[in-house]
């Protein structure tokens, strides 16, 4: 099932390396309305810190915020390693464009992790088998189009309003050309969330993500293990408020393992 | 009730200005075990760029990368305005104690909030009423005792460990000496919760913040109009695993209006 060529999302996410500087390029197979899909942005981000040769350790928290628009085109990620002791690493990228203003910015904390005490807090979700749930229609974006998003709850259906509105989704997310889940494919999916203020009008609207942040809960080991090409997500909102609004998102494993956390604020006009 | 003199709080995250560099130092009131109390710092740093002359909109989103340990002391916040546009400000801050290392760093959105669409999806959990809810003892922690905590549910009860962990809690969150919730007191107290590791173990073990979020859900003039002095807040952790376990929390005010959710990625032995 798995590719062998390099898959879309690789490609798209694909940096090269000169020191501290790193170049990109932004993807028009992942796409959005007016700029490269966050996700593929955030994931690009992630790759360079994670192909660094000073990276040690996973990912454990990424956080990135969409300071400006960006073009299509080439990028230059600013890497820099802001601090490291014995077990954890603290990075910085800024994202520029032809030596302009810093149109992203990002943090993130990779960590070696230790066997610990370990518990399972939160409940997993369930969900009908990913073969047994019905694909979304592609939709014009292109991004939308490298996934397979199977909603189990909350699907929107345009112009279909609800008695009361409805920020809930849960939903089967697969890359539309199976590739195995490593972080970077995480960190895409959990922008890969529908606006949660699409679900709550049901109608599309000016929406844009300010500020994303990813926690991965399971590091390369645990990844591999799994050995899975797709993963359960969930996510709601907990406010819509003067232009902004808010969301938080899961991401499971079919054996219903947490692999991530994530949460982000986005502005919207409505 | 108000206090006409300096808060401690406001002396605890004071801080002075010089160009982009600005001055702060650490505070015995708001110590805790092995450096400040890291909502103290988040609200330091915030206030930084409240203050700060080029400063426009109110605060949107904050994440606080705590990197390394803060020694007791002077430190130094280099500000750095990243990008700013009609509507918002991405902000970048660093911290740092005699020229060392970056010890914090720090991320911040401010926006110009317009009116829209408005829409409270979170329900407001409710409690018991402040006045009829106990104290939690004060405890050793210095930062503790300038709160005035009192727990709803999952109040920590050290040694009786529960059949199955519970992390969750709901507690009034006020400071001991009341003083008008603001973004600052905001920020420290998205992370005033006990540590989720504490209450799901029933024990104190090694615990540091490794990563903290907050979005704010009003703005200044939300948070005038409200004229509160403490915040309900409730926390819970969805997994422990590998030596790091998250955090989400929210705070209401005791009308029940959603004010600012927060996360965090904490390190933990056990």
């Amino acid at each position: 099932m798995l590719t062998k060529t390099p898959h879309l999302f690789d490609d798209a996410t694909k940096v090269t390396a000169s020191d501290s500087r790193w170049q990109g390029h932004t993807s028009q197979d992942y796409w959005a309305f007016v700029g490269p899909f966050g996700g593929a942005t955030a994931a690009t981000i992630l790759r360079a810190l994670v192909d660094h040769p000073q990276r040690s350790g996973d990912p454990l928290a990424l956080t990135v915020n969409y300071c400006a628009p960006i073009a299509e085109g080439a990028f230059d990620l600013d890497v820099r390693l802001v601090k490291a002791n014995r077990s954890s690493q603290h990075w910085c990228v800024e994202m520029t464009q032809g030596g302009d203003d810093i149109a992203t910015l990002a943090t993130a904390v990779f960590a070696e992790r230790r066997p610990s005490w370990s518990h399972p807090q939160a409940p997993y979700p369930g969900a009908t088998p990913f073969e047994k749930t019905q694909p979304y229609p592609k939709i014009a974006a292109p991004w939308v189009k490298q996934y397979d998003f199977r909603f189990v709850e909350g699907e929107p259906v345009p112009g279909k309003t609800p008695a009361a509105p409805n920020s809930y989704s849960k939903l089967w997310i697969a890359d539309r050309v199976p590739r195995k889940i490593d972080a970077l494919s995480l960190t895409a999916m959990s922008d890969a969330f529908f606006a949660r203020i699409f679900h709550a009008k049901r109608e599309l609207v000016p929406f844009g993500t300010v500020s994303l942040t990813t926690y991965f809960h399971v590091d390369a080991d645990d990844l591999a293990a799994e050995d899975i090409t797709r993963v359960l997500g969930a996510a709601d909102a907990k406010i819509f408020h003067k232009s902004y609004g808010d969301q938080n998102g899961e991401l499971w494993s079919p054996g219903g393992r947490l692999l991530a956390t994530t949460t982000q604020i986005a502005y919207f006009k409505a």
